[in-house]
């Protein structure tokens, strides 16, 4: 099954600046050779259901094991059974209607 | 691992009234045998992780064949290696400071 | 314009034990008058726009004010044209569809 | 009070497809002034809160204005007062560990 996903991991007890858990993240990731978008609050995913949520996994193990006692993550999924729909196609979808 | 999840499973393409599909999230995670309670704008699960996200998956699965062409999911999951908590003793680590 | 919101605040920079924080939260809605509902992973709220957000905002200053330095909170927040509907009735539109 | 905030408005009963709707959301962005940046599961804002949440409160009145008889927004928002930083600096804080 196809997804889409927003992910947003949070590490807690680690002090105010968390870019370091969030780049970890990226190299999970970028690993597990699955298609990512960074922005400002999380980042877009696209995959299948099983590879993407193994590495939301992983991102959880390598953010304990590098040093959070505790995370907080928040996850948006999508899917859809009439098509098939890419990150760029989302976005293209919303910025033609636009022009 | 542990988890303790907030799930939001919002089917599109299927009219305003939502219920019926969250039943049947509600039903998965029954016969899942996950500890579940619902909300007004959502289900918290407690349990391990590759259960509960098994479960997420199937909540997909069964939306999707009772005729949902699209679904948008939120999903707020929390793990922590200092200590467990269960859903009850996060409610109370609240409560009991109020009282 | 009448909302269910589901509100979880996250108080980053302060350690692990977040409940003082939270705590604070419920304080802000309970001197709101808003009506508000506890969950292990938020807290469901429902009132007009304009007040529930102005709760949220003061949420993000009282917290801040004791002691977090930065803070990021979740929100779902629902409206609906075709009928009014209360946390208890969103939520008994799911148990009896189950029983 | 400065913001940084991801913006998710998934309007219900409308069919499958909700790019009108998102694309009417940027607009009222757009006229708001605020800077924002579409991606595939939402949109980053950056502002103060006031103007933020109530160009947020505007997407609600248009999206039903045009014919969403519901919808559920999930937001994220994020504030600090150690020091300001932008859309961009956030996004740059952590390709820049990674390079």
């Amino acid at each position: 099954m196809k997804v889409i996903v927003d992910l947003c991991v949070v590490p807690m007890g680690v002090g105010v600046s968390v870019s370091q858990y969030v780049a970890e993240c990226q190299d999970v990731l970028q690993e597990a050779g699955l298609k990512h978008q960074l922005h400002a609050y999380g980042t877009n995913i696209e995959g299948d259901w099983d590879e993407v949520f193994a590495a939301i996994k992983r991102c959880h193990e390598r953010v304990h094991a590098i040093g959070a006692p505790r995370i907080t993550t928040s996850i948006k999924v999508g899917t859809r059974t009439d098509r098939e729909q890419s990150i760029q196609e989302k976005i293209d979808s919303v910025t033609e209607r636009k022009n």
